[in-house]
């Protein structure tokens, strides 16, 4: 019944390939089936101004499209600006991986995580986020082996994941084709202990129950534990 | 134990004054507290381009905040362009009425809600959805008793607000100073029969668990009762 | 003869209600006819950079328009940035309200007069004077209140008319059915003491001799008086 | 007591030299003193979408700044935008063009009139009025030789000129040390004919009387009387 | 002598990766040394409109970087607009690969090559040529394969390398430690025939000889030839 | 055979008029037949702020085109940005004049050479360099002059010429008719010992050979003697 022939609780195949890019203090690039997105992590000795003199740390995120990542071309944001959709894109990354971050022990500086998406099937900002905090990972760790922090200030995992009702049914892991017709979608970001970050459902045409959501959440917590094995097999 | 010595289900008192303005096809002034903000509805007979022909309307919503309507003056976005926060916010008006509209029965042409906050004390964007609506309404009442359209296109109330975890516990109705302390911090917008169209709730430092999320939701679902009969207390 | 059935030399009512929001340093609504302006003075102890160390004070002014302020809905400023037009009232407010500070007396701080339009019927800019002197006349009244400044820097009042030649004739306080129609168009500002401080007026399509511009600036003469009237009624 | 030593009725030299680019259909190089300014009239045989079929023609202008057209160098607006007070002098030289304009006539074509500074000394915007006049007659002439418009659509000569307060004293044509100083500084639009086609007077520090400013209407009478007469001496 | 170590007359490795995105037409990843460049092809089958019944086909490209390509993390273009030095390269890019179609053969439709830099080390542009080419070339077999076009639109193969006078000796490939010091750095792009397509060379600080000039030209032409054969070998 | 009837190796005549703005530091109005150019140099005391406390001065250039300089009426950058045609030429005209200076021997100080085209018949890059370095050598007279710098900075005259290929024969100094047509079209930059600065060669659906290329470079080699010359007689 999923176009991909998937079983309703099924993800699709998650790999995690580290350190591909030379100059980045993290980097990683996480294929969840068709979907591929390329994360840096940027250490900045600067936080910005209207933080400064404070003792805490910042992590933010920035997402872009390479152009042809899409089924049709799609303008450069490079031409236009970020639109809206962008905007809140990367708003929603930073917001999670900063939900389990100890900014007092990462200390004053930033961490700029980077995630452009090379190629686009569906679940792009949940692969951002969950390639995006094993990059922070990466870089936390190159900060931590310098002893220029002394304490971890990552406090757990952080992964996503999306979820929805297609063609009538709950399905884990959206992929495009179905994404663009569930009635109902959600994206689920929670920590290794399964804590809630963040969690956003629209209704897309059709309303949903109370109920529904709960499928829903349960779902995505299945799914978010593959994640972070994905994650821990990554950093081995 | 909340700033304003409310209970933690109780909400601000709200009050819904229509046809405020002249001009616009329906229009309403909402007031939450001291949250004000001056909803419009323009009607526009002719749909966006890409929708020409499909013998289906649209509605969409736009957002902006008077720069002085907050403690100390904002810079003016039309100085320097829409915010990512702002534009995020009117998609999340526009997609939220929409998800209540039978947009066959409305008919091919487009209406617009517009949402300027004139005071701002926390929960502009569930405002704005509880008046967009009313605003959406009148404007649609116009085009029945016009004759331009035959059956009623809007399938139920639309109405939003805020809870959180303010001080450890769960509060409905944040006002500002609740707001910008608390810990889990959730938009909740539903319809008139109470089902679920929107559900965006993020941790603010601290994680949440899918008991919180449902206090929290229990306790929306009071405020959104209240808050639909404000709309037909208004509607008349 | 007049749309409005007025005489030639009558002007809307006015009035003028202030602290009309909670943050401003000053407010009022000012309603003229059914042109409906909500101002705003903000208070800044910092003057810009260029004017540091000068002992100066400095008083300028924003103005806007909400989308549907007018017949048909225009763009929001804040997508396609400021127009010439909205540029050109904001700098003739911010200069007539100058004309009449003694901006030594006022200290190096910065107050910044927001207009922004609720509802227009004509005559937007003029409304934005005469309702910007009296937001900026209650802010400085906090200032002295609280004993940051001991003379006072307002040296008299500030309101401005429009006039014009409509079917032939001089008339006082144009509305929209007018203004869109008129030959001549003119805005006077002045004193509380009857002296000029800016006058603009322009053919639209008619060229006008010296005794028409005679007439008009007599009926602005009258049409002030009403106006500081109406601000020494509202202040108290 | 003037900077110049002019007297304070006399204004500064006046030259206008036709014809001076190759490919505009209208061209001067009118000199005021010191401010020099490129007039250039451009025929596009298309109006703007909105004013297709309606029989009538458009004249419009342009207004730009060489960097070092000024004393210091200030930043190019290509780089930055148009400032306010460009986009406020280009509408005022094109409205006041427009007023001595038979739109019928000039049949359904639009002219654009660039104004571009090359060396700047005070009034620029008068310079711009007066030249771009002369390169839109000339314009207009070609037209009427090639036989594509059968009635001379301009109705009289356009001219402008600065007055001023300056020291106290009613001055005509301010140069750029004597407008930094100024009072009051206005400028005249008038036509051939001596009507009037824009007052525009302005309080700088000091408000002013309606003698003072019948005294400067005086001066510019006579000043527009001398650039009229130029503007035929230059097209012979 | 080189930082590498490499002979001065030794190009750094090349593979060139085809088919490595889903979506596009044609596509590549070309590494140069640490260069590495996603170009991907897209064919859009309407052409500019300023194009349009003109028989003719286009070829334009665009060029991007990763903001953590770099040594250290640069603004993203979607935040600022594109730089001067980003519009000067993807105009260098498409006008190289135009050189060598014949637009009539590929008929009205267009191809647009995406050149993304994932990783920097100097030769960005060269890099960008010379894959560009062969997504451009599997997009237009693609066309071919189809039927869409029936005799071949592309000449012959193009390719570019960068050589330049670093620590005084001519060299060829410069990496970025050489380029960031060279004296003198110089762009070739040529076609499989080794006919000129495009010379850039460029001073930096110290000027050259016409003799100096062949010497580079003569390098390049053996790198070009190292490339062609790399672009076959892809291809195969 | 070319257009305007000059012998292959003919320039058009070049005159170059000093002097003829009254502000800047440095100024000319070159003429290359009907290409004008007026070139003017400003000296600002303070370097980029990158730059501070290098002991390195800065020379940079800026490019504009009038509206109506060409043969058709181009929209104003002003209202639309700096196209990427604007940039790169710019960029080229910056980095050209700084091949002949000596940074150190200039001083922190930084000289903004502003080259705008008042009328263009091709080589408008080409006169802007030519006419920019005489603006360059009279600013840099007038600090010697002041005693503020004490060694010359200027290490040679710099010139362009273009050359292409116009109805398959090698030509000298192309004026617009010929550039729009030229198959192969190059731009050389040369100091007054006709050492090279920058080679720029495109070919424009013609491939070219290193023997056409050769023929180019010795045209130009004459055309910048020529042009040297004009410098020396110009700056007497």
């Amino acid at each position: 019944m999923r176009p991909s022939g998937r079983d309703v609780r099924e993800m699709r195949p998650v790999s995690i390939e580290t350190d591909v890019t030379r100059h980045a203090e993290g980097s990683c690039l996480i294929r969840c089936g068709d979907t591929h997105v390329l994360c840096t992590a940027s250490i900045d000795e600067r936080v910005p101004p209207w933080m400064k003199n404070s003792g805490l740390g910042w992590v933010t995120a920035e997402y872009g499209m390479l152009p042809r990542a899409t089924h049709s071309r799609m303008q450069r944001e490079a031409k236009k600006g970020q639109s809206g959709r962008t905007q809140e894109i990367q708003r929603l990354i930073g917001r999670s991986l900063r939900a389990a971050v100890d900014r007092s022990a990462l200390g004053e500086r930033q961490i700029t995580v980077d995630c452009d998406v090379i190629q686009a099937d569906g679940g792009t900002r949940c692969a951002s986020i969950t390639g995006g905090w094993v990059a922070l990972r990466l870089a936390v760790n190159k900060l931590m082996k310098a002893g220029m922090i002394s304490s971890d200030p990552l406090t757990d995992h952080v992964a996503a994941v999306s979820c929805g009702i297609y063609a009538g049914q709950p399905v884990l892991d959206l992929d495009y084709p179905e994404d663009s017709e569930a009635g109902v979608d959600g994206n689920f970001v929670m920590t290794g202990g399964r804590r809630l970050i963040e969690v956003q459902m629209s209704a897309e045409g059709a309303t949903y129950s109370r109920d529904q959501m709960n499928t829903l959440l349960d779902l995505a917590d299945a799914g978010v534990g593959t994640l972070v094995g994905a994650q821990k097999a990554a950093l081995g």
